[in-house]
């Protein structure tokens, strides 16, 4: 049973404003050991490694080599399904076409008073993927995180994963190939978030690292934050759907359910105009449930967080959905375009009755790693940007100098900065 | 006295690693007290706020509001200096003039299924620039940080600043003016991070925090991202100057100490290809810093972690420079440009001799909140895409989901995600 909300409810307003502030994480407390264990790799490199890996991965680099030499790649590519290679093969085309348009171009201009400015875009020179293992080791995950840093021209990508006894998902290490990922290293958690930051005698340091995590590698991320770059910190994943009573219940409630089978943290919510719509898609949702192998997690994330919230017409959901700020955001109406420009937030917008989610997990073209936890109000999915990076560029002459300069030793003066405004004065007197 | 690099020394690899890995900032762990505070805040909200100011500020709100009126504004705007009142105007027209042209474009077009793909970029509804108080409360940094807001047309910008005592620098609050700010309330430290991240009886939240601060600040801005987002962790600012013979010394140094002044964990490297040009701007540094109000600071940075390089020639200097990956590059040659080609990391490149970087810091147009500590590896300077989100669009029908929908079923079960495979399959087959 999922919470039901009514927007005209006397106590919808406090109701909901409780229902967007509950936590869905235990938020385990990790901190001190991930920072242990950062400090233990930062002092003793590979020898640390080759520890956790034993005690946490029951993998021993003695017998296992901690990295995947390029003949296992192409073993693990020759080894799995046809069906499934082409499947990545087409996910990875389409992702690359889409990304491909997220390029930025420079932008250097010469100004009125003859100033050269400008902006100039350069791929970052090293970048970390950290891929889960275990259940959550997705071949998709890694194509939607590789290929936006393969087309920003990243020239060198590495990727961590955990190898449970050296074994990592054929899959997985087949989409790395089709990605063009570089290195791959047997190694995960907090432990390899340090040797990607830090590096070892084996492992070069990179200088951004970005994919999801548990709470260890999560908190290992925040911690070398500065010291490499890093992107989101990830959180369970959300869909909020949004639909008229002209769709069909068991659609939608496929749609809710493939949120909550991630994870007990995941979270669905319905908003629909027809409270007896509401009735039958969590119905539906009842039905399917008992049909699916991860049934134990999408009951209890659908019981724990799911919500269906009932409003008196769709138009005026736009505040809600702002603040719901959802990563994934269906519209199942007949104007699903009327409606998305009324919305700010949503990490990423799916139209109309024929777009699944899941569509945009696999094959869409755009990326699915999006924005959690309501922090599609301040941030993006992951795009070819995270893996670039711009320096801006400023040229004067001597008369854009004398233009320009008088001002600038004015402002470095109010702010009792002498040496700025010598710097300046120097050169526009250089007499004194 | 700088430290000497010789790039032809037999140790120089070892040292330069060294030179590079300094720290420059006093890790002081103040992490525990900026949560304690950010609970604090959280769970007393404005009279937390109002202990803190009087502890820390000297400050009682019963004597002066914590939010600054609107006349008060007007009243610091028609105190400051005629002359710093047009530079403040022209430095914020060069802004934004510039900064418009960092407007990202929406994309939304169709593929050759019939898909409907597409990336909308919106403004942050509401974010919250930091101020510091005290030396470092500079006009100029408002602007900077305020202006690429107003451009992306974020709705509600927020100040931040201590006040010891009650009292603003009238500059800075006549930058806000100019900038178009909505909202300034008197408060600092790791308490004015909490109230903008989770709000208080007075204070509505924001959904992103910018802006530099001192320790706790920087602390408390770490912490708070998640709820937030947060722009980059500041470090002490740097500069790097590749310079031949053929310039005036006493320029050089000036530009050098410019950044030596800001604090003295702050940096300023020269590398030349002349040793005798380099002991001339030396010998200037140390004539021009008996003339400087901040002598101390400059002197203690310069003796610290200033540096001058000695390379047999400057087109060598590349792969240097993207190590050191500089907050500022003056490149003061003949061709600047050319150099500038071979460099990847920089945080903003300032060409010829006749463009000191200090001008960049006020009345360039572009901006001055630029990556510190290394971090231009994988960062950029502070812009209008900071202030802004992307949202990522898919749409299809039918025929597009029958053309797709295949693969991404099979890429489901390969993954053990069942209910994604029906939320695709039901549509497929609607009849099962």
């Amino acid at each position: 049973m999922a919470i039901w909300l009514d927007r005209q409810a006397d106590d919808f307003e406090q109701r909901f404003a409780a229902f967007l502030t509950t936590k869905r994480e235990a938020s385990e407390d990790v901190n001190v050991a991930a920072r242990a264990i950062i400090a233990d790799v930062v002092a003793r490199g590979d020898v640390a490694l080759k520890e956790y890996s034993l005690k946490f991965d029951a993998l021993d680099f003695d017998r296992v080599p901690m990295r995947v030499a390029p003949e296992d790649l192409d073993a693990a590519y020759a080894s799995i399904e046809p069906s499934v290679r082409d499947a990545l093969h087409l996910a990875a085309e389409r992702i690359e076409k889409h990304h491909r348009r997220q390029l930025p171009k420079d932008d250097i201009y010469e100004d009125a008073l003859g100033v050269t400015l400008g902006s100039r875009w350069t791929a970052i020179e090293a970048v970390g993927l950290y891929v889960p293992g275990g259940m959550a080791s997705y071949p998709s995950s890694v194509l939607m995180n590789a290929i936006p840093a393969k087309v920003a021209g990243v020239p060198r990508i590495v990727i961590v994963v955990p190898a449970r006894e050296g074994t990592i998902n054929p899959a997985v290490l087949a989409a790395a190939k089709i990605a063009g990922v570089d290195e791959i290293y047997r190694i995960g958690g907090a432990q390899a978030v340090a040797a990607l930051a830090y590096g070892t005698e084996t492992i070069t340091p990179v200088a951004k690292i970005t994919g999801p995590g548990n709470a260890f590698v999560a908190a290992a991320k925040r911690h070398v934050f500065g010291t490499v770059g890093i992107d989101m910190i990830a959180g369970p994943s959300e869909v909020l759907v949004i639909a008229d009573r002209d769709n069909d219940p068991d659609w939608l409630a496929a749609d809710l359910l493939a949120q909550a089978e991630h994870d007990t943290g995941a979270q669905s919510i319905l908003i629909t105009d027809d409270a007896d719509f509401g009735r039958a898609v969590e119905a539906a949702v009842e039905r399917q449930l008992k049909l699916l192998s991860r049934s134990e997690t999408a009951s209890a994330s659908w019981r724990d967080f799911g919500a269906i919230i009932v409003v008196p017409d769709l138009e005026a959901t736009a505040p809600l959905a702002d603040r719901i700020a959802a990563e994934h955001l269906e519209i199942a109406t007949a104007d699903p375009e009327a409606l998305m420009a009324k919305i700010r937030n949503a990490g990423a917008f799916f139209l109309g009755r024929h777009t699944p989610e899941v569509v945009g997990d696999y094959v869409g073209g755009s990326n699915h790693v999006l924005p959690t936890a309501r922090s599609a109000r301040f941030s993006s999915g992951l795009s070819v940007l995270d893996y670039m990076k711009r320096s801006s560029i400023l040229k004067l002459g001597t008369e854009q100098l004398r233009a320009l300069g008088p001002a600038a030793v004015t402002l470095a003066t109010c702010e009792g900065l002498d040496a700025h405004a010598r710097s300046v004065a120097i050169r526009l007197n250089p007499g004194e």
